[in-house]
C-alpha cells in the first residue's frame, strides 16, 4: 500500500478539491421540510482540514456559519455519556438503522428504543438526558460547542422555532417514546432540548477544531477509548441510511447534517468539515461527499 | 492517546486470553439447524494472531479445522469483484442489514436486492455470480482459499449435504431473488455453489494467515483501494445484525461465522482469527467475541 | 339450513347467556392505559338485544353507562360521511388492518394514510374533517348520540382528560399525519375532539337503540346504501386485528372498544350490545364476545 | 330499505349489465407472470347467476372454461376442514392479509403461520394437508370439482407445467413454512398439489353451480355452519388487499382468482360467477369486479 499523504500536501489538495467542484455547485436540494433552511443559497462550498499538529487548510466558504442540524448529535452524545457512561445503551442501540433518519416503523418494532444515539429518535433520547441531568441543558450544550470551537458558536433562534412550528415527525417519534416509557421529561421540554441543539450555527473552521478531541487530541475531552467509541458509532451510523457505501467510499467516521455539513474524524491525523446546502437523496450534502471521496482518494487517509 | 502495543507483547497478551477464557468454555449454544455442525463439541477455543512480519502467535484449538461458514463470504466476494467489479453493486447492496442474517422481510421490501454481500442472500447473489463467471465455481474458489491459506483446506461435503437438506429459508431466499430477476443459474445451482463454500474446514491459523491480504500485504490478491473498501463492509456488515455494537466494542472490521469462527483485520499490523462454537443470541462465537474485545483492549490495536 | 330464531325466543336466549357468563366474570383485564379506566370493577356483564319490531330485551348490567370508547367511531363516520360522502376515502382507506389498533408502522409504510376509519389514527382522520365542518365538533357528536340514543348520553370530562395525559400514542399517530400533510386542523384540536369523542358514555340499553339505524330503520338517519357499508367496514374492520376470527365465529358486523363493550347488527332484524370490561389479548371484550358467540349460535342470526 | 330484486327480474338485468360491460372490454392486464395464462384473449366477458331454486341465468362467455387458479383455494379448503376440522387453524390463520397475496413479510413476520387459507402461502399449507389426508391429492381435488360442477372440469397440465417452471414466489413461500416447521410433506410435494388445484378449468356457469353448497344448498356437502364461515372468510379475505374495498362496494362473499374469475355467495339466495380476464391493480378481475357491482347495485342482494 501507499502511504499516506504528508501534512504538507494539504494545502495543495484541498485547493484543487475547491477547484474542481466550484463548477458542480447547485447539485442536490436544499432542505425544505424546515422553512428556515429552505431559503439557505444552495450556491455554497466550504472545506476546513484541521491536523493535530495545529494547522487548519481551509477553501471557499469554510467561515461562513452554517445550521449545524444533526452534527450537533455528536456533541450532545459525548455529554450524555460523561453523566450517564455505559447506562446510556439501555436506552438506545449501537446498531446502524438501515431506514430513514426519522422512521417511525422501527422505532415501535423496537418498543421505543432507538436503533443509535446518531438518529433523531436517538438524539432526543440523548437531549432528554441532558434535561434531566444538566441544570439547563440548552446552555451545556452551548457552552460546550463553544469551550471545543470558540465564542461564535451560536443558536439560531428562528431555525429552533421553525422545526418547533414543523416538526410533526419529531413530535410523533417523542411521542411513541413517552408512550413506551423511554423518555424522562415532558415530550415538549425534550423536544425544545432538541431542536435548540440542532440550530446551533458554526462554520467549517471551527466545526473542524471542534471534533478534534476525537482525532487523537481529546484527552481533556474524552478519554481515548470513548473517542474511539464514538468515532465507531459515526462509522456505522453517522451517515443515515448511506452508512455502509459512506464506509466503503470514504472510510472515515463522520457525521452528516441536513444543512448541508459533514464532519470526518481521521484517528491520529486530524478533521476534515465539508459543507455545501444541496442534499442528496439520503440528506447527506451531495458536494461535501464528493470532496470527501476526492480528499481520500487523494491522500489516502483512511481507517481501513 | 496510548501508541499500540509492539509485535513482541503478543505471545503473552494470547496466552494470558487463552488462560482467561478457558474457564468460560461452554459458554453459548453450538448452531443446531445444520445438523452436521450440531455434533462439533462446545469446548473448544482458538486464536490466532498473524503479523504483516510473518509471525504467528497461536494459543487452545488454534490448529483444529472448522467449518468456516459466512467467513467464506469475504473470499467468494473478493473473487466476485474480480470478474464483476463495481457492476457487481447492482445486485447487491452496501448497507448493514439491521436484521438477522437470512431475513426475507427485507429481501422483499427491496425487491430482491440484499443489503450487502456479507449475509445470506447477497452471499447467494455473489455465488451465482462466480456459477455464471468461472468454469467451476466450487473448484475456484477452494484453489483460491489454498492459495491463500495452504493445501490442507478442504470441502466438508458431509456439511455441504446437512446445509442441502436443511437450508429452507436459504431455498426461500434464492427462490425469491429468482423471482425478482436477480440470479443468473437456476435456484439448485447458485445454492450448490452457496453451500459448498460454506462448508470450506479451515484452522485458526489457516484463516489468519488467508486473511492476511486484506491487512495490507495482499497487493498480489487485491488493490490497496479494493482491500480497504473490502475491511469497509466487514465493519459495517461483518457480524450480522451486531454490527455496530461490534465496532463499539472490538473496532476492527470482521466476518463471523455460524461455525464459530470469527477473522478481525488490522490494517497495516495483521490478522486476528479466534473460534469457539458456542455462539451468542446473534449468532456470533460468544467467546470468540470475548477474546477479540480483551485483544484490542490489551494491544490498542483500533481503526479508530 | 335452520331458519332463524323468532324474535319471541329471545327473552329465555338472553337470560340464559346471562346465567351462563355469571360465573365467568373476571375474565380478562382491563384496560390500563387510560388512568381512568382502570378503575372500573371487572366483574360487570351486560346485555341488550332491540328489535326493528320496538322490543328490547336486557339482563345484567344493561342500564349501566360505561365509557363507550371507539364505539363513537362508527357515529362519527356517520356524521363525517354526511358532510363529506365519498371524498372521505381520499384521506382515509376501507381495509382491515391487521395490526393492533394504534400502530404506527402501517401509517408511515402508507404515508399517513390510515387502514380504516374503525382504527385509531382513521378516527382522528375522522374527528379532524368534524372539526373543520363543523361549528362545534364536540357539540355535534353529543347530539347525534342523544338524539339516536336519547339524553342521558355524556361526555365524562375525567376520562376525556385522562386519555390526553397520557395518549402519547394517540398524539404520535397524529403528529406523523400532520406531518404527511393529513391533518387540516392543529393536533391539538383533532386530538381534544377525538379523546372527548371516547369519552361519551352509554348503556348497552342505550347503544342498542342508537345503533338501530344501521339495522334497517334508518332511513331518517342514513340511507340503505350507506348502513349497508358502514356494516360492511364494521365487518371487516370493526375488532381490531380479530375482525377475521369474529367474522368466522360471530358473522355479524360490530364495533369494540376498550371500555369493554360490543354493539353488532343484525341487518334487518335489530342490535345487540354487550358490555363487560375485561379485555382479551386483542383488546375486545373477552365476555362480551363469548356472549356474542352464544347468541348467534342459539339464533342463528348471521349475515352468512 | 327497498326489498331485494326478485328471481324474475334477473333475466333482465342480467342482460343489461352483459350489454354496458361489452363496451369496457379489454380493461385492466392479463396475468402475465404465469407464460401459459399470458396468451388469454382479454376480450372476454361471462357471468352466470345461478339461484337456489335451480335456475341458471347466463349472458357472454359463460360457458367458456378458464383457469379458475384461486378459486380451487376454497374447494380445497372445505375439503381440508373435512379431515382436519378446527385444527387446521393451528397451521393457519383467519385474519385479512392487507397484503399482497404472496407476501413473504407478514409471513416472516407470522413465523410461518399464513394469515388465512385464501392467500397463496395458506393455501400451499391446505393442500399439504390434502398431501397428507388423502390418497391422491389431486384427484381428489379433481372429483370434488366434478361432483359439485360436472364432468367437463379438468386439470390444464400446461398451465400446471408453466406454474411450476416459474412460480418462484410460491416456492419461497413454501421453503419459508417448511424451515418454520410447517409442511408435513417435501416441499415439491406440496408444490405440486397446489399447482395442479390453481389449473382446474371450469366456466361461469360451472362454477355458479359449484358454489351453491356455500349459499344455503349445501347439507350434503357441508353442514350450514361450516357454510357460514367459510362465507365470513370469503368476505374478510376473499379479494386480497381489497377485501374491505369489496365488501364495502359490493357486500357479498367472494373469491378471485389471477384467472379473471370471480365467485360470490348470496346467502339464502344463489352465486353468481363473473369471468374477464383483464385484472385491475389488486388482481381482481376489472370488468368481474364492475359486473358484480351493478348486480347488487340492481338487485340489492347484499348480506348486509
Amino acid at each position: 500500500m501507499t502511504p499516506p499523504a504528508p501534512t504538507g500536501d494539504l494545502p495543495d489538495i484541498v485547493a484543487r478539491i475547491d477547484a474542481e467542484l466550484r463548477p458542480l455547485l447547485g447539485r442536490g436540494r436544499v432542505a425544505d421540510y424546515i422553512p428556515a433552511l429552505a431559503c439557505v443559497p444552495i450556491e455554497r462550498f466550504g472545506i476546513a482540514v484541521s491536523t493535530l499538529d495545529g494547522a487548519c487548510v481551509t477553501a471557499g466558504d469554510a467561515d461562513q456559519p452554517f445550521s449545524i442540524q444533526s452534527l450537533s448529535k455528536v456533541l450532545t452524545l459525548t455529554l450524555a455519556l460523561e453523566t450517564r457512561g455505559d447506562d446510556l445503551w439501555q436506552r438506545v442501540g449501537k446498531e446502524p438503522s438501515g431506514d430513514p433518519f426519522n422512521s417511525l416503523t422501527q422505532l415501535e418494532f423496537e418498543r421505543g428504543i432507538p436503533r443509535n444515539p446518531l438518529i433523531n429518535a436517538g438524539a432526543i433520547v440523548v437531549a432528554d438526558c441532558l434535561v434531566s441531568d444538566r441544570t439547563d441543558a440548552c446552555a451545556t450544550v452551548l457552552a460546550f460547542a463553544r469551550r471545543l470551537a470558540g465564542p461564535r458558536v451560536a443558536f439560531d433562534e428562528e431555525v429552533a422555532a421553525s422545526e418547533r412550528a414543523t416538526g410533526f415527525r419529531n413530535a410523533a417519534l417523542a411521542n411513541l417514546m413517552k408512550g413506551f416509557g423511554n423518555l424522562e421529561n415532558p415530550v415538549e421540554v425534550a423536544l425544545d432540548a432538541y431542536f435548540h441543539q440542532c440550530s446551533l450555527t458554526m462554520s467549517c473552521r471551527e466545526l473542524a477544531t471542534a471534533f478534534h478531541f476525537l482525532a487523537g487530541d481529546g484527552d481533556a475531552v474524552v478519554s481515548g477509548a470513548r473517542a474511539r467509541r464514538i468515532n465507531a458509532l459515526m462509522l456505522t451510523c453517522g451517515t443515515y441510511d448511506r452508512a455502509g457505501e459512506f464506509a466503503y467510499e470514504v472510510g472515515l467516521p463522520a457525521k452528516s447534517g441536513v444543512g448541508g455539513g459533514i464532519v470526518a474524524v481521521v484517528p491520529g491525523r486530524g478533521t476534515i468539515a465539508v459543507w455545501s446546502p444541496g442534499l442528496g437523496p439520503s440528506g447527506n450534502s451531495a458536494l461535501g461527499i464528493e470532496a470527501l471521496k476526492r480528499f481520500v482518494a487523494a491522500t489516502g487517509w483512511s481507517v481501513f
